[in-house]
């Protein structure tokens, strides 16, 4: 067997835990270390076997890791740690933040050019996985019209924005697409739908004690940007039912293509997820990316690809004639 | 605008007919001829301002051409056209005989190379769009195990098996999936399927005047290969019944991955799609590719590709940067 490929993880909350338990499911990959701005001794991974150094010493280490898996966050993390570890290492991240992906997209690309590394940004389903369907759908069917649903699923943000509500305890809230909407889609009607028709809702939240329901409710229902523009239910659960009920991060989501060909024939393509865990499937996402970027490396290929600029042999472990063989 | 891509159509059945309308879809293209076996002249096109020349004369028109669509069968024609004219163009075809792909994979590789071009072969849906999700899905889910279901959709090589009976004068097939074998996939049981389990078979029967139905509808349900391994159903209807209700090509299908993830997490990938022609469908995906070969083409590249060694990016007529913003 030829050698494997070594991975580093920088960052270890969800996305980390969860790519650590990806590599195991890849046989030619080897988790090489962690790096956290943690105390080192501190962490507590589920790979006792696997060193752990604090991200001061990442650098110094560039020669043991063929790919460099970022797994902070996009509000502030990714656009500092991007650029700058995409010159030394080859790197995977999970950039979300749609609207300031060409600004991260440029100044990654240039630090890895500037390195010599191939850096994928914006790597997991979406986006990722959906922004692939989306452009393939947009090229194979031009006349016709994207929808994308989120959900069922727990939104991290919307529950955090929860959270920070004065009298709440803790919370958790869903995105649920409306089945109405996803009916009318499938059916081919090119339904044109309004922020509330696509999605609703659902929030389960504990409040402190003797704190004033009716005002949480009111201000979770209120909130600008967050729930104002949807049908939003409450729930108030204790911490008990919360705990057992709602301790999951499920997700999903549809991305469907209408279109027409011909004189006036309906096609209709959809994608469609139903993730057990959000963060373990993104995670595994990345890790099927960290392979493509490490080949991509081995051919000379340098700067900031995204899902759209790799060919989907690289993401695959299988030799080009297996792949043919098997999977055509 | 920059200069259209200059598409060439060799063959004008089902195929080539949905090619000729794909590209009135995609402004970045112009169809500049036809190649046909007949005679020209005998052509009737739905472009009455695009040459139709004979096969014999495509050789001579290899610079007016970019990308030549090969539109005949897998049988016979594809074999040899698409080796033969990869040495003069770039090529696209949809060779779908799965066990004979590796073959002629080498045969229009060493054409492609030897005439400088790019050559796609086996572009469409199955081979082609579900090879893809079959893959990525792999990739994504090691863990996991793969279904491919196809319909409901009228199989040609089955409609045509049931015409080659005596006393049958038309008829028209259908391959269904099981609604229940669906439905276990998807609740990720990874069940074990047999063929009897996943589809069935619908066949709508025209049989000749005093044809003995018994013995049509005993030789349908035991011809070997085609139906004997299948739960079929024959209905025999009139000339007038199955022009009304059964003229169109519909098919479609689905590929489901299902698989775990961390510590058995279940996480499942769904492509599904609905056609209203399956020619057309298929004609919109070539079309696609065709762009993608006229745009690796001008990168230098040659050889022999399927759909799994294109990045994305180069099947859409938007910039980059566009892409980026717009679909990621």
């Amino acid at each position: 067997m030829a050698e494997k490929i070594r991975i580093g993880i920088l960052g270890y909350g969800n996305l980390g835990k969860g790519v650590e338990l990806a590599i195991r499911q890849n046989p030619d990959m080897e988790l090489a270390a962690f790096f956290t701005r943690r105390a080192p001794e501190a962490l507590k991974t589920q790979s006792p076997d696997v060193p752990v150094y604090n991200v001061k010493d990442a650098i110094s280490k560039k020669d043991d890791i063929d790919v460099m898996i970022l797994c902070g966050g996009s509000a502030t993390d990714l656009p500092v740690q991007s650029p700058e570890y995409a010159k030394y290492f080859n790197i995977v991240d999970s950039f979300d933040t749609h609207a300031k992906i060409p600004e991260h997209f440029a100044n990654v690309d240039a630090s890895a050019k500037e390195g010599g590394h191939v850096a994928f940004i914006s790597v997991g389903w979406d986006p990722g996985m959906f922004s692939l369907q989306r452009l393939i759908g947009n090229c194979i069917l031009p006349n016709g019209k994207d929808y994308t649903f989120w959900g069922r699923g727990v939104s991290q943000g919307h529950s955090d924005a929860i959270r920070r509500i004065k009298g709440v305890k803790d919370g958790k809230q869903y995105t649920v697409p409306v089945p109405a909407a996803l009916e009318k889609v499938r059916a081919g009607e090119n339904p044109e739908l309004t922020t509330r028709e696509k999605h609703t809702r659902e929030c389960y939240v504990v409040a402190e004690e003797g704190a004033d329901l009716a005002r949480i409710e009111n201000e979770i229902k209120t909130m600008p940007n967050y729930f104002a523009d949807y049908d939003t239910t409450v729930h108030f659960i204790s911490q008990e039912e919360l705990d057992r009920d709602h301790s999951g991060i499920p997700h999903g989501g549809f991305v469907i293509r209408t279109g027409t060909t011909g004189a006036d024939t309906k096609q209709m393509i959809e994608y469609s997820l139903k993730l057990g865990s959000n963060p373990e499937f993104t995670s595994s996402v990345i890790v099927a990316y960290a392979r493509a970027a490490y080949k991509m490396a081995q051919e000379g290929i340098t700067g900031a690809k995204t899902v759209f600029d790799v060919a989907p042999t690289y993401l695959s472990p299988l030799s080009a004639e297996e792949q043919r063989k098997n999977l055509l």
